[in-house]
């Protein structure tokens, strides 16, 4: 055991040093193809290259690091994301990639390829847009994706340029299609496996999602000399919407019984945008985003209707203007029952099973890039306990003895798949 | 009458072109010394330099235009802001100035000195703190202002040193101690004149007004895997504040009655921050601006403490923190009555007058300068009719006809005040 904690120590080691790379001084935050991506991409070259693999990056901005395997075989792909949200923690995403060169430098060649993956963006920070990076590893990185722009006016075509890349060799990201498999360690970024005392779980299935813009229109004009019953104030009307975001997830059956919290349903404004945002000024235009997540499709659906319905109602009483904008509509995906099956057995066979026999099993609230590659790949995924159930923040953290099981069950995981190629 | 229309779209065509010195392109937005003043003030020195006036910009980044009497007599100063909000109109304080310099094109000299004066700073949206170009004129510019920090962490210091100006001669900014008078001319602002269907009207008093920071602060954490009971969602909070603020207002006596909106309570949460401000993150800060007035101090005092109670009943249901940071506590000013009433006899005999013989008389819901210099120097206020009750807006106008009026009472308060003297 102590080998796999020296090697998981390291792995906490590079989380640390990547998380130096940053847009914002004194925080972690690192969006799509940014300027401190460069560094992170000239690290893992490093240690890629140190454990031999080739090393690309594609022109999605993916970075690759690839060992063939002894037979011919099709590849299994390992990998997470590279790119933070706002003010991030160390490990979301990033430990995944790093858990996989771990992975490289412990063991194999093995019968078939493997490829580290670290995908250039998932949050969905910088173009509102999620995924961009294994949708190019599915062929799903769509021509149209290359206009959207950024807050700052920069499209995902001229972000890509300015990286260094060409968006033409787009096509030529796309994994074989006869992959293996992908499998993706991640943190849990929730609070189950903390509360049930356990390193590690096999995911079962990722929630689906709903993502939209709601942007509500009134009217500017002066906050001394505009009497109430006059204003048409897009604030005021936005948060009285977000109070009912708030009703509405919380009486969403499952919800009303703490401790089924699994099954309930999450609703988040995170982001709202006020214009021209002067104290003394009646806003004018408050752009809100919203995000909805449930295992059951049909739930959500349902819910995400209500929100808008209400939205629409709110602005009509207050003469607002009011544009929807979806920008996400993800079923909930179920990981591929083979290599769960087989996970499932690494983690028993290293002794992290709940019981001694049957491995924990999760539902995973957040999306992830299994999510998106899963339809066209097989999928895994392993989940790592979250102290705190903290995530997204910079007090994110591991324990350095639940990141060793993760590397012994991976470890384990692949001598098996080479068991059965 | 021809005369004074033509004047008065000289005044306008003015107002448009410095609407073309901006910080942002397509708007109008011009904060305290930011660049392009330097293109508003070259613009001014040339037409008040045309109408024989001695120019200067003083240390609070003020132009200053000055055309000596023909007598020994302290000095009436004319004027208003050249700031504005973000996404301005053309005419909220502009309008002032350059009403101020066509009056020195259309007359004196007089017995008395006049001073134009351009303030640099109204509407306290670079720094939260307004009036600070007023308040250099008064003396009133105190030391502990210089330290205070804009968004980007510049100090007034810096942006006055910025501007190529020394922060050191801001004591002689300061009005001669023996000033005759501050005459400013000044859109409405409001729906009121518009409603009487007259041009103008003289200002009795300026309302009081508080302004507040308030800063809620909870936990970011991941919006898919944290239970809608677990959260603490700074802007679910800060929404549900929002909301009671609006209803606090509604109901303070005098706001039931539709119509009394002179005297009704008005209170506007205008700015609203959320940090990190992501789709899939809950939000951990979100800090707003608070805004309250009222004729009078003891019913707006009230109103402000209500809310700022209701903001901590809130954080403490929601396991928030809570900062309350209050800038302005502003008292209801009078304007004096001895300039007042000379003005309301020029609009009689102007011909404007209401009802052939007393002039309209309005409360201010607005600050303005005038407010600051009140108490200082007997100070006077003219209103402009605001077409749709329109300010802060880029639909923001004026009448050519109004403005002629405007500029014909202020010509004949002049004629008056120098038969006076």
């Amino acid at each position: 055991m102590s080998e796999w904690i020296k090697l998981a120590s390291q792995v906490i080691e590079r989380c640390a040093c990547l998380a130096e790379c940053t847009e914002e001084p004194g925080h972690t935050t690192r969006t799509f193809l940014s300027p401190p991506m460069h560094e992170v991409h000239a690290r893992i070259r490093r240690w890629m290259e140190e454990c031999g693999l080739q090393v690309r990056v594609d022109a999605a901005g993916n970075i690759r690091g690839r060992r063939e395997g002894t037979q011919l075989s099709g590849t299994l792909y390992i990998g997470s994301h590279l790119d933070t949200v706002p003010q991030a923690g160390m490990f979301d995403g990033i430990l995944g990639v790093l858990a996989g060169i771990a992975l490289m430098e412990s063991s194999g060649p093995y019968t078939f390829p493997v490829e580290i993956v670290g995908f250039s963006e998932e949050e969905g920070v910088r173009f509102g847009l999620p995924f961009l990076g294994s949708r190019a590893l599915i062929g799903d990185f769509t021509p149209d994706l290359l206009a959207i722009k950024d807050r700052e006016g920069v499209s995902v075509e001229q972000a890509i340029t300015a990286f260094g890349l060409d968006p033409k060799c787009i096509p030529a990201a796309r994994a074989e299609s006869a992959a293996l498999g992908y499998l993706e360690l991640h943190i849990e970024q929730g609070p189950v496996l903390e509360s049930r005392n356990e390193s590690v779980a096999v995911v079962d299935a990722i929630v689906g999602q709903s993502r939209l813009t709601l942007s509500f229109e009134g009217r500017a004009n002066h906050a001394g000399t505009t009497p109430m019953h006059l204003r048409h104030d897009a604030l005021a009307g936005a948060a009285e919407w977000v109070q009912t975001i708030e009703r509405i997830a919380n009486q969403t059956p499952g919800n009303e019984t703490p401790g089924n919290e699994k099954q309930g349903l999450v609703a988040t404004v995170g982001r709202l945008q006020v214009t021209p945002g002067a104290t003394n000024v009646i806003a004018s235009h408050v752009q809100a985003s919203l995000d909805v997540r449930h295992p059951t499709d049909f739930t959500r659906k349902a819910a995400v209707e209500e929100m808008v319905t209400a939205a629409r109602q709110i602005a009509e009483r207050r003469a607002l203007s009011i544009l929807v904008e979806p920008h996400l509509d993800q079923a909930s995906v179920a990981m591929d029952r083979g290599l769960t099956n087989l996970l499932e057995q690494s983690v028993a066979a290293c002794g992290f099973a709940a019981c001694g026999f049957a491995a924990s099993r999760l539902n995973s609230g957040a999306g992830h890039d299994a999510m998106v590659i899963a339809p066209k790949i097989p999928a895994a995924m392993l989940f790592l306990r979250s102290p705190g159930g903290i995530s997204h923040h910079p007090d994110e953290s591991v324990r350095v003895e639940d990141v060793a099981a993760a590397l012994q069950v991976g470890h384990n995981f692949l001598e098996r798949l080479g068991g059965i190629q």
